[in-house]
């Protein structure tokens, strides 16, 4: 069998240019390590997922004009590159082209096309109806991309009854917490079943919403695993199909695995869109603490800005946390109180309020002047303003529209505060001193946008708050199901209520890293107006 | 043949049992009238789109439960409602109920699923297989449901050669301009095809982005026109198929129709959220003019407040412009200055912003002052807040996120500013003395945030604006396939630029009415991180 080299790769979106060029040096690298194939990721050239790009005709054609420009330059080597192919008459595939000798020697259709969770691939792509045999080097490989793969009895059963000698797989599977060692369940299980090898290669980076977390790897036939690659790291990874197993390879800790596909979602979406510097809002409570965490190991120290901007409702505690917090992370700090700006907005809107007593209004007020604070830094400087809230506040609405929710990335828009909790102790676990403040991690959540508030006076324990949004959100189960559990039912119904009274606010809240089965993004298509209540 | 009734309803997305009675108030009404059969729109139980509600198995459990229950209401006439099927298998299907006799007889499953636009019906229901014939009365009945109907060679056709003597199709049509006339269209070419009458029932109503303007109709074996409902208002119609044919009748002017729209998806996104009032800001230009008249159209004058709220760049003449409006729809006005809390964020930001030049940074926090007022009375006395801008200004980002595009609702989301004028024109016809005072209409636009600012200094002419902003976002036109245009190429690149880079803006923009074939809603699904130009 021949060498292989796996080309874990992070293209941006639509960048073919910079994308062929990726892929170009990634083969010459293949070459020179004398490998005989390089495999690059599903739709490598243009990025994965290209949405409604592929709608645009032009699109498509400058894709595969890519394609050709890139094909006229391999020799010497075979090169399997996703792209999008078209028949010219309308139709389009989710394809893989087969390189060698300065031309395309052969084009594989993605057959399995999902269109559920995040996946909308019915939208754009034709099923493909070739059988993805090609001989390279004299040995018949299987080619399949992504889903075909997961679906049982689909093109590579065909494939291996087709004497197929080994099994290539081309993905962009999102990471998902937990999802590496369901891939590799999975190729286990084919690989026994074809008693055939098989390379898998996942695409790696950041794409709006969704982490591709790399973790390609090679499978033999009796299910031992070869070798795998990084996850959420570009690797071009050789592998000598002969070679000895390397033996089981460790999973990432649940929490590493997670904050390190929030801080490559935070990265990917910071840089690829042009920024450089982001700022955030120090509360001195544990969301703000993690993002800042996130951020400084996103993006670097020198650039990251953290604004205090305290109330008369905050404690002097919270804010010599922030301080602290800022300090241990090395980023720049500045402090803003924001009285000054709330006594104005009050006068002005007196007459008005007269006579009412102070309600939601004033609370917001107080989170959309420092939402307008952060704004102002990012159209003055340039910065990206991340935000803090995390996926229990937004599940229930605990958050103000225009105030805390304004900003470019929400980092922990799919972390359950329960989550939050466990991540800063895995990140304060890395060093002998804790970057995040232990009072921070100790002390009562609040808003503070009143005097005395606490988030589990208003929202109840976080143990059963995120026990029944897990419940609901991820799992789509009713009140009628959850009852079993140990929390009252009257409860679960009010969580229940808030979550699709949110919808609205959801709706314009900016995006984050999906890290489980269902996040509030493209696999949450809740109606706003919606009367359904259960 | 005998005498049938059109329901043609406006259901409430989710409100399984407010839908129930609807529809059983409609049969009831139907039988008085006579009626052998009662026919209501796709999904009229449940309301269409339900989108991710068909993922929860409750919601599916709940909506079959009430269509039995409905069902042993039904005696002594036949009805044909839309409802969400299910194999008990996990499969469901978007699916034609026709019951009678306090049962349902017969179940027709939707086989042509649309999955591109706005549409995702492959996300969820599995595809049709029977064939939808029914004897109602002793006469062969084509039940098909939307979809069924446009596709070239689908059910409709096998009903008609399996001796039909009736095709039945039930919709849920969004509205868009001009649509009525295509689908009249439709219904004479296959109602010619197939020798047979055609009764298609739409539904009405608003849903999130979405318009259902009703216009049901019936048409003759030979296309001509036998009746035809009201387009934007629930109706029952009652059908006598051998009547003389009312004869052609004539189609809304395209203003009156956009118009309509607009008062509908406005109306409907306001009450069924539970919401009675609406607030907006007036500045005295046109775009906020606009809303106000579709606010009083669609609510009443009682129902809605303007607020201008003036700073040191707007004129005497805006803003006596905005008083004007407001005396004459009749609505509640308050006038409050910015100029005290613009001071106030100014003197905060002082030590941080010193030795700036002014930039976008003042001029957005001018717009977002505005934008948090807005909300404090949001918040304070329960009113929705409108947003005011147009489809143009989306479409570039001439518009401040968090600013004047904080509300709940964006009723010109899908309108180009050319079309904003068109529609002031047209609502100012409907009276003696126009509404919208002529000042507002012929003053140049501008945002009024810095001195002698003018929108088309900054954007071009509106006419050229428009015309690439159609191209581009209506047809995915390249700059290459515009070129032919008279305009300017690099004029051209620029726009498509702002447009593609104002993506993470329209990501948190609130629902508007979708009107042209492609809004900034369900329809437009582009990445924010991408680097593909053309």
């Amino acid at each position: 069998m021949f060498k292989i080299a796996i080309a874990q790769i992070n293209p941006t979106l639509g960048d073919l240019t910079a994308n062929a060029q990726k892929i170009l040096g990634n083969i010459a690298l293949a070459q020179k390590q004398k490998a005989q194939l390089v495999v690059f990721p599903e739709l490598a050239l243009c990025g994965y997922p290209p949405e409604d790009l592929l709608l645009k005709e032009h699109f498509v054609a400058n894709n595969i004009k890519a394609l050709n420009a890139l094909a006229k330059k391999v020799r010497g080597i075979y090169a399997i590159v996703g792209f999008v192919d078209s028949d010219g008459k309308g139709a389009i595939y989710n394809a893989a082209a087969i390189i060698a000798d300065g031309k395309i020697v052969d084009v594989y259709h993605k057959q399995q096309l999902p269109n559920y969770g995040v996946f909308d691939e019915k939208r754009y792509f034709a099923v493909g109806k070739n059988r993805g045999l090609v001989e390279i080097n004299g040995i018949k490989v299987g080619i399949s991309i992504c889903e075909d793969i997961w679906v049982e009895g689909a093109i590579y059963r065909q494939q291996s009854l087709g004497r197929a000698k080994l099994l290539i797989n081309i993905s962009s599977s999102p990471s998902e917490q937990g999802k590496l060692k369901l891939r590799q369940e999975l190729l286990i299980r084919r690989a026994k079943e074809a008693k055939l090898p098989i390379v898998y290669v996942n695409m790696v980076g950041g794409q709006d919403e969704l982490v591709f977390d790399g973790g390609s790897m090679v499978i033999a036939p009796d299910g031992a695993l070869i070798a795998r690659a990084k996850q959420f790291d570009e690797q071009l990874l050789e592998v000598d199909l002969k070679a000895k197993p390397q033996g089981a390879v460790e999973f990432l800790d649940s929490d590493e695995e997670v904050y390190r596909a929030l801080v490559l979602g935070t990265r990917d979406y910071v840089l690829k869109n042009g920024f450089k510097k982001v700022a955030l809002g120090l509360s001195g409570g544990i969301d703000s603490a993690l993002v800042a965490a996130i951020a400084v190991d996103a993006l670097g120290k020198d650039n990251v800005v953290g604004i205090s901007m305290p109330s008369q409702f905050n404690a002097k505690a919270t804010q010599s946390d922030a301080r602290l917090l800022a300090k241990n992370l090395g980023i720049e700090f500045k402090e803003i109180p924001i009285k000054a700006i709330f006594v104005a907005y009050l006068k002005t809107l007196s007459v008005y309020f007269e006579g009412t007593a102070p309600n939601i209004a004033e609370e917001n007020l107080q989170a959309r002047i420092r939402g307008n604070l952060l704004m102002a830094f990012s159209n003055k400087f340039g910065w990206m303003v991340l935000t803090t809230g995390n996926k229990s506040e937004m599940a229930v609405g605990y958050c103000t529209l225009y105030g805390d929710m304004s900003g470019g990335f929400a980092p922990l828009k799919d972390i359950l505060k329960t989550k939050v909790y466990a991540l800063c102790r895995w990140r304060n676990s890395l060093g002998v001193d804790p970057i995040i403040p232990k009072s921070i991690i100790l002390r009562a959540p609040s808003a503070e946008l009143r005097p005395d508030q606490t988030d589990e006076a208003s929202l109840g324990a976080y143990e059963d708050l995120d026990q029944v949004l897990h419940a609901y959100v991820e799992k789509h189960q009713s009140v009628g199901t959850m009852k079993n559990n140990k929390i009252d039912a009257a409860y679960i119904a009010k969580i229940i209520r808030l979550v699709d009274l949110s919808e609205y606010k959801r709706r314009q809240s900016p995006p984050g890293v999906k890290i489980t089965p269902r996040a509030f993004g493209k696999d949450w298509r809740l109606p706003i107006t919606n009367k359904y209540k259960e």
